[in-house]
């Protein structure tokens, strides 16, 4: 019996200072106890650090702070943050930041009430209690704050291994986004965000089986959307209506909308294939989805031409009587996306420098796990096959 | 400060079959002892009824009965379902069936755990606690499966009320929608239910306020869908793709997605307008809007008519260079919707005979509660305004 689950629990409020009500919904949540997790010192820079301390103190919250988090989030800061959780008798968790510090948090959140190693739920292992998680969100990238989702470092092994979680229970109880705290966001990490924003509703779009029409309108609604206002946003970081719909088309890509009706959650190859780029590269998670889906993309279409051809037709009018021909055309329109966005489109550009067929060799064997994995489902892939993609990519 | 909320906890499980997991779903959420709610025996008849009792025996859980529900809900069946559900002791309702047995379903939610007058709810006072309400779907309608509204008949007044309440706590736990349940709905009930299905898209549309580009896309493709499939279904009443988008159309068109964004929660003169002729003459609430929308739409458009004009591009691909031609061009084209749904696009089209000035006079001050209420926000209606609309659809 073949169904689809939609669970979006995640209250959301969104608009112009929203910020401040974090105080007063945490309460409404049962918050008495609060960890604040936070990235880099733009958040203490900016004062949003000190509106969110004002607000909790305001409405009688007690917290604790730990900030430090980094893009591609580390197990081993995940591991300090259970610790202090635990000593300091913390019942939520408030992540100020973008996708890696709500990663972190739901790796804190899941680590908290669990006897084991938090690693597990990497590892397949599902869990069964958290801490609930509340989010500011600073950054349009990774729908973290609506997904089931959490990907997470670990730093702890050579070379580091980068694996996710998802569950139900990493959905977060609350989101509050406010498009103006994305106007500070860079032109490099707004480009990289928007890649991951379309990523995640084009690992959706191809997948096999059986579509819902709708859901198909609505994925390209969300691209089309992205494309349109990532130009607006890189020429002018201040626009509020560019930044709100980027925002909104982060969650709503991520949150499960864009597969509803599906037969299946998506392909994910190319999410798997770029997670073992920055865990040993260290890149930025769109820029590594950029570099690959161009090869991903040639290497598959002849599954399904005419799933290419739909996409393209919806998200820029392409029209071609061959389904083949409007596959290559869609194929080419969403790197030239990319690029607008100042994007890689493939390995050298992203690494500014060229990897060895060795590299690629290697790549591929950590992403199948020596050949006892296979990734996506549009297309199956073996080792082989993902040993042609980082080659392609690579232009070797 | 002017923010949204996007809240919709609704753990949604779509596919065929889905309405088998009602046993394990109640359970998973925590139900003891059910009350099933149901309308007509077509339930019965058909074998739902049947197969959700299997599943609840199946799984331990202890249910009782209540059917009888009528479209256009009435308050004193509720009544007699609050006082089974404190007699029984039940923790859970479970609706079976389409948005009028959900709506009775939520009534009665909220008056078990209170002291006073369930009907107070919907006279404006918020319920502070509800018993949680489940549902398996028979219709593509209302979007009452995830939408925070419900919608009471007072039948214990002459001439009756029929008013509304919406909250957070009229949110469903969970909804099963199989889209096969709905092969055997009427061509009439497939027309009416998809033209409410727009009109909640359409009132959310039209408001006072900033938008969201996102959103208007999403909301046009809702539309778009809905008029695609409604043909189709209309054609072929047992074309699971047709009926598997027109049910997911219902539920998104509903549940605060189509005005993400938005600076409000849109118009809703339609409705207020459309309840008062649905309490009196006992009418399907999607046949009494299409009866409306149009006059309403030609009385307000000059507040704005490049967002009739927007929507029209985005739906129907009209294209005028000017924006009042648009608009024109675009009220029409809904007309011409509704018109292939089997819908009427006036008053007496709607009950098959004319109706008094006298009569639209009495409705616009039922409408207004005798002048103390304004209607709607893209344009404010004042009764005299009502009554101009009322009468402009009774062709008088």
């Amino acid at each position: 019996m073949a169904y689809t689950e939609y669970y979006t629990p995640t209250h959301i409020y969104f608009g112009r200072e929203t910020e401040n009500l974090v105080g007063k919904v945490l309460k409404e949540k049962g918050a008495h106890k609060v960890l604040v997790h936070y990235g880099s010192g733009s958040a203490e820079k900016s004062g949003l650090l000190g509106k969110v301390r004002a607000s909790l103190r305001e409405n009688g919250i007690e917290f604790v702070e730990l900030g430090g988090v980094k893009p591609n989030p580390r197990l081993s800061l995940a591991r300090a943050g259970i610790e202090l959780c635990r000593k300091e008798g913390v019942d939520f968790i408030l992540s100020v930041g973008g996708g890696s510090a709500l990663d972190s948090a739901k790796c804190i959140s899941y680590g908290v009430p669990y006897d084991g190693d938090v690693w597990d739920f990497y590892n397949g292992k599902l869990p069964e209690k958290r801490v609930p998680v509340g989010a500011v969100l600073t950054l349009s990238a990774t729908g973290s704050e609506m997904s089931n989702s959490s990907v997470i470092t670990n730093d702890e092994i050579t070379p580091n291994d980068k694996f996710g979680s998802n569950t139900n229970m990493g959905r977060p109880v609350f989101a509050l986004l406010n498009p103006e705290l994305t106007y500070s966001v860079s032109p490099f990490q707004t480009g990289s965000g928007s890649t991951d924003i379309i990523m995640h509703t084009l690992e959706r779009f191809f997948h096999s089986g059986a579509d819902l029409d709708l859901t198909d309108n609505v994925a390209a609604s969300v691209i089309r959307t992205v494309v349109k206002y990532t130009a607006v946003a890189l020429n002018n970081p201040c626009d509020y209506e560019a930044r709100a719909n980027l925002m909104w088309a982060g969650s709503i890509s991520h949150n499960g909308l864009t597969n509803m009706g599906f037969e299946s959650i998506g392909d994910w190859a190319c999410h798997r294939l770029e997670h073992e780029l920055s865990a040993i590269y260290d890149v930025a998670h769109g820029a590594g989805l950029s570099a690959l889906w161009g090869t991903w993309a040639r290497y598959v279409k002849y599954v399904d031409p005419s799933r290419f051809a739909k996409l393209g037709k919806l998200v820029f009018g392409i029209e071609d009587a061959s389904a083949d021909k409007a596959a290559e055309l869609t194929i080419q329109a969403f790197e030239s996306a990319f690029r607008s966005f100042g994007m890689p489109v493939n390995i050298p550009d992203l690494l500014g420098r060229r990897i060895s067929v060795e590299d690629c060799r290697m790549l591929a064997e950590k992403a199948s796990l020596k050949g006892k994995k296979t990734l996506g489902n549009f297309r199956i892939l073996q080792t082989e096959d993902m040993f042609q993609i980082y080659k392609g990519a690579a232009l070797l």
